[in-house]
């Protein structure tokens, strides 16, 4: 686990690793598919015009070259760059292949992203994400925003980490109270607000009163509003205390305590509304999601998002959607530099075949083949070296158990022995299987 | 199917295409992991110097740089560069991690590569890779070269295809036959005889007279050797009976014939020895492997490989090895484009809960989770609107199965309702299921 990677920012993973990535992965699969996402990929490329399209992004942009392009060849090309996250993307193939999909159209989306920023704990430049959206033509039900909280925390329930909490808040129930207290800069004070957690309260305040001209009253009416949190619905009378009054404000109210609503009841202590949750990113317009490891705040967001009225638009159609991103190399990389998780064995070979002697290689590899049949991963020995070298190559990988079988007068005789523990039983190759806890290489989270 | 890339040379799938996708990928991590291979990840990443190590192929690559990078950071940075196949970052892989891994080191890993070529059938700039390696340190058992063989057409042979053939070559055969007929220059003959298929025997002749100074009937005899093809060993006498007399022809006739001999055997009529393959990568050292689809030879080969004996190199310390590369989207894009297979429906969900009234979405969705939890896929209307509405849904995503819930007297009654034959039926959430072929979308072969 103390490998460093040998480039800077660009993890790589050994197989017993990668195990535990593979289950992460598969795990989430299982949850996305279950709840009637498809899964799509996306080039790893856009054009560089459409990646800059949302502006604030380009110093982290990895643009593409052809090592030996002639000056010709560069300027017929369309400027190309490494995507920096899905959901920029997912735009694009939402707008590029509308009359092909059904909408509200659900998709889930794990692949690769790259960011050419500085490397540092839980930041990597080359790392995995895993988003789902639901994006509808036109018009997107509110109640996707309920749904997809409650899809993300069974997705991050199933995997081998510690607690987490869902931090929700709404961009309407802040703006419309900003507005409401006379603040009509609400961009400029989510942007300050978004700084609470790094700079702390005073200079919150400082900076409200300096670079927005709030006074000191509004200021502090801001920052009571950021200090509301709560596990149930509670949150909403304490913002009505406030005594603000506001339309969007009771709009984003009214949002947020669905959400929180049907959360505290589905996944109690999960879920909270937090209303200090800015989220840098400029396009959400209503719900607002993220996530904390308990007892790793420090790692950042594991898995963030929103609501976009107009995730895309074609002409005047416009594809509203909700979704959220998980960190699935920051997740990781965490469970495997604190141990949460781990794989029982280092290779998917549950059993080594022997060989007695070497022209037995190919009646070695029928009895490999009948064990396959039934789910069983196998390998053949490749040399017929004296058993104990055989296991001991078994041992050295891994593989829990060895096969042997002898000829005598014709017949085959078939005994398998379980390396760790030394018992050795006859054995049909028909019919045998090893404990279901050894077939494939289970990932335990640590206690 | 007929939709065209929006990038030339980036292919993307729609949903109901990505099944199919993900339906070859999944079957070949089976197979691989069923014979003990484990999954690794390179980053797609490499340093230039390390790319270009092999050299040949420096006009294909695309490098790597920040958009807005100043003078300082870009000079302080390693020059990358996208990885172009597998293989390369693999050797790099093996040496740096060598203290970690057990050997002969057994690995798949399927990912995506990058060229910068004119894109054309068959070809594209982006594409996904599955190779599959086992490597040696010091040594490495020619068993290898037969067990790949069988892994492969065990591998391609579970993929909706037609028949295909893996045609094998012995570069020692080859190499020990030209020194036997008096031609020194190896690999000059290799690099004629591979254009073969391209220019014909008449021109290949030519060619070996005029640029490598072959006699008429040193030319005669090497187009003779590439001439040889048999689905058993008889390949073997017909060399021999060329009358030509090496050490190293010995040598690879005997290796060649051990391949061929398990797989005819093993996998009848699917590998053929050809003894006309050159396979143009200069590192193979041995076996050389290339696979085409009958009826699809303009294609090219997908899925080549061979052994190399040096795939890597620590100071004294050499890691031979044997692998061979799947082209998956040359033949995804093939399975996709002359509808070889297809999805029975394109998204995983397999019932949609309806609402009977806005207020029952939360127990709607208790009995979603009921049916998920045996691994039913299920989504949840998010509006109570007219059933007739509800059901026009299922029907436009190809969901087969809609799911009634009505409240009588306190008491919930289900049914459900498979929407192609109009079927409805009582239901228990606790017990039901969909027929088996309806659980997940299934992946049928074209008869």
């Amino acid at each position: 686990m103390a490998r460093k990677a040998s480039l800077s920012g660009f993890p790589e993973w050994l197989p017993q690793e990668r195990l535990v990535e593979q289950h992460v992965l598969d795990s989430l699969r299982r949850t996305f598919e279950l709840h009637g996402f498809s899964s799509i990929e996306t080039r790893a490329v856009e054009t560089v015009e459409q990646l800059l399209r949302k502006g604030d992004i380009d110093k982290e942009v990895y643009g593409l070259h052809r090592l030996q392009a002639d000056e010709e060849g560069a300027k017929a090309e369309d400027k190309l760059a490494l995507h920096f996250d899905l959901t920029v993307p997912f735009a694009r193939y939402v707008v590029e292949n509308a009359g092909h999909l059904a909408f509200p159209f659900r998709r889930y989306q794990i692949q690769k992203v790259w960011r050419g920023e500085r490397p540092q704990e839980g930041r990597a430049r080359e790392f995995t994400q895993a988003d789902i959206d639901v994006v509808g033509d036109g018009e997107l039900p509110f109640r996707y925003d309920v749904e997809l909280a409650l899809v993300i925390v069974e997705a991050l329930g199933a995997l081998p980490i510690p607690e987490f909490k869902l931090r929700v808040n709404n961009r309407k129930l802040a703006e419309g109270f900003y507005r409401g207290i006379g603040l009509e800069d609400t961009a400029g004070v989510l942007r300050s607000i978004d700084k609470l957690e790094k700079v702390g309260p005073q200079k919150v305040a400082e900076l409200l009163q300096q670079e927005l001209g709030a006074t000191a009253e509004q200021a502090e009416a801001a920052l009571k509003l950021a200090s509301i949190r709560s596990e149930d619905t509670s949150f909403a009378q304490e913002v009505r205390a406030l005594g603000v009054s506001n339309d969007l404000l009771d709009e984003g109210l009214a949002e947020l305590e669905q959400v929180i609503g049907e959360a505290s009841h589905r996944a109690p202590g999960r879920v909270l509304a937090d209303l200090s949750i800015a989220r840098g990113l400029d396009y959400y317009t209503g719900t607002v999601y993220e996530t904390v490891l308990v007892g790793h705040e420090q790692l950042g967001s594991i898995c963030s998002g929103g609501r976009y009225d107009a995730l895309a638009a074609k002409g005047n159609r416009k594809f509203p959607g909700v979704g959220l991103s998980i960190g699935v190399t920051r997740l990781v990389m965490r469970i495997l530099s604190q141990e949460f998780a781990s794989a029982s064995r280092h290779v998917p070979t549950a059993v080594l075949v022997t060989l007695a002697d070497d022209g037995s290689w190919s009646q070695a590899q029928d009895i490999a083949a009948q064990l396959r049949g039934r789910g069983i991963s196998v390998e053949v020995a490749a040399k017929a070296e004296k058993f104990g070298k055989q296991i001991k190559y078994a041992d050295r990988r891994g593989i829990p158990f060895v096969w042997f079988s002898t000829d005598e007068d014709g017949n085959l005789n078939h005994e398998v022995k379980d390396i760790r523990s030394g018992e050795q039983v006859a054995a049909d190759p028909k019919t045998w299987t090893p404990p279901a806890e050894d077939l494939i290489p289970q990932i335990t989270s640590a206690p």
